[in-house]
């Protein structure tokens, strides 16, 4: 399997991605096809000792800023790191392409380089995050700000198989981001696509409310991008705070500082748990072919294992089962019109 | 001060809510004025040795339900503990009233038996929550599912009133929830919110991320009620899973309970500034006179600090203070235009 990684996306590049790549490489048994300017990686590998066995370089200039907007990669990013991975995704260069850089560009990018599987309205940004007991995955974390309800059910759709496919999840129940649990609660959008998530034939458990989302009620949370972006950010933010104060409670005397050495691999556990380096980034569900995002923050571990999450993103067929779903609904959906 | 108390409104009702009363009556030097079934009340003060000294009763009927629809309190419910407290506030029986019942109704029957504020599009829900050293209030945390720019211009507004008045914020800082910082990011709803707040005279702070919130960037956190709402459950649910987490630890071997045991009084105290019962609940903004939602759960702990906010809100005079403000906001709007 080869990925196409964008050696240039994110806030460490090119360093921290060449040594998560060289991790994978090494554990993962993947190739790498990096895409970005050739004499800085070369000269960072050599500098970093990092072995550049079964790592291809496909020389390209530009980055995209993390600042600039998304759709600049049509445009001036077009020589880009991550605009000419996409390219090579498309024309079959790779297995799947993954960046830590700019998700507004990314987003347009897959959209209009790699394209949409066919019948898919919205490419969506799904993060799987951790709850209290396993983890749950939120589609859509914040590609699309304005969402009509046929969008938020191709997003249960989609989170669906990939929590199948990818995370071995079994039947994988599907709930709706709102603001109360009955059927009535919301505004329109969620009355649309209660409706549609209802008759999807998934495994739709209803609404759900965000106080309860940790609580691993659901393994696919359908949300709009923007109240799902408020939701992902939420999480981190309380998460850091709590992690932050807790901290400072147990270096906070000598006494304390003593009692929590007792503790200190338990601590490390719970903190693992909630870190959301573990999970790498977010598959970009939608494209026709794979197209991961890591954290823009990714240092070489979350990076690593973002390639992992990406191989499993290629061998689950993830983007062909969508693809096939789609067009058995729509067969489904066109009968039901005609015998009607 | 008489403050008019829902005694039928949440789970707790009526001894949670009478015993946080006599609190208040005690160390607030409040009156209280109980609406609900006399005999009941009666009843439960004499089971449970609490004092009625300062309290009187206005009998009525009906409770209203935690799962009926809003707008029930105008119609089937209209003879409830709810909408009489709220009707007694009206006729000036009292100077504030509040309840831990059902929302939604809360929301409606504030509205149109209170009434709004002259100028005032909507009511808000506008908890006050804790931040990394201190604390912001979020608004709207949930009453206005669908929101117009002009009803987020007036939040920021309410909003600063309240954190000036009540909790003694010097020009408190107000800032937008959206997907991202920079002025672009968001929707229709958020840009011509921005715009207004912008103009406002307020101290706009501009957008602010989900993640920073809870690092105290804001004193006045400005959303739609859907994802205020998101962002409210969310902190919620994320803390408690940690806390839970957390706990876990703590008490998952004997070393870690005599470990724990040293740092119990600094664990405590980390968990009350976690602790949304410390708060109370949270004020409806926007009503002609003082309405406060204590939490459906509450129990006496929190309905007294409920009661003592309400006194803040009170004393504040935060309705006359909003009434003002937008008088003069629409003199000066109408002057602007009288100049063009």
């Amino acid at each position: 399997m080869k990925i196409i990684v964008d050696a240039f996306g994110g806030d460490n590049a090119p360093l921290e991605i060449m040594k998560g790549c060289a991790q994978a490489v090494q554990e993962l048994g993947i190739e790498v096809l990096l895409t970005g300017r050739k004499d800085a990686i070369l000269q960072t590998a050599k500098e970093n000792a990092i072995s550049m066995e079964h790592m291809e370089i496909c020389d390209c200039p530009d980055v995209i800023d993390m600042n600039s907007a998304g759709t600049d990669i049509m445009r001036a990013g077009k020589n880009s790191s991550m605009a000419v991975g996409l390219q090579k995704l498309a024309e079959g260069a790779g297995d799947a392409f993954i960046s830590a850089g700019n998700s507004g560009a990314l987003t347009v990018g897959a959209t209009f380089l790699v394209k949409r599987i066919k019948g898919i309205k919205r490419v969506a940004f799904a993060p799987v995050m951790p709850s209290a007991e396993s983890c749950f995955m939120l589609i859509d974390g914040g590609a699309n700000v304005d969402c009509k309800p046929e969008m938020l059910n191709q997003f249960g759709l989609m989170g669906s198989i990939y929590m199948k496919k990818v995370m071995n999840v079994q039947n994988p129940r599907v709930g709706l981001l709102n603001v109360g649990t009955e059927e009535h609660k919301g505004g329109e959008l969620q009355h649309g696509a209660y409706a549609l998530l209802k008759e999807s034939g998934l495994n739709f458990t209803g609404n759900v409310e965000a106080r309860d989302v940790p609580d691993g009620v659901v393994d696919v949370l359908v949300a709009d991008g923007f109240s799902g972006n408020v939701l992902l950010k939420t999480f981190e933010g309380t998460a850091m705070m709590i992690l932050h104060k807790f901290k400072s409670v147990l270096t906070g005397s000598l006494k304390n500082k003593l009692a929590a050495s007792v503790m200190l691999k338990d601590i490390g556990a719970l903190k693992k748990t909630m870190d959301y380096k573990e999970y790498g980034g977010a598959p970009l569900l939608g494209c026709a072919k794979p197209v991961f995002k890591s954290h823009g923050n990714a240092d070489a571990k979350t990076f690593f294992n973002a390639l992992r999450l990406t191989k499993g993103y290629v061998e689950g067929n993830v983007a062909g089962e969508i693809a096939q779903s789609v067009a058995a609904y729509k067969e489904k959906a066109s009968q039901a019109e005609a015998a009607e």
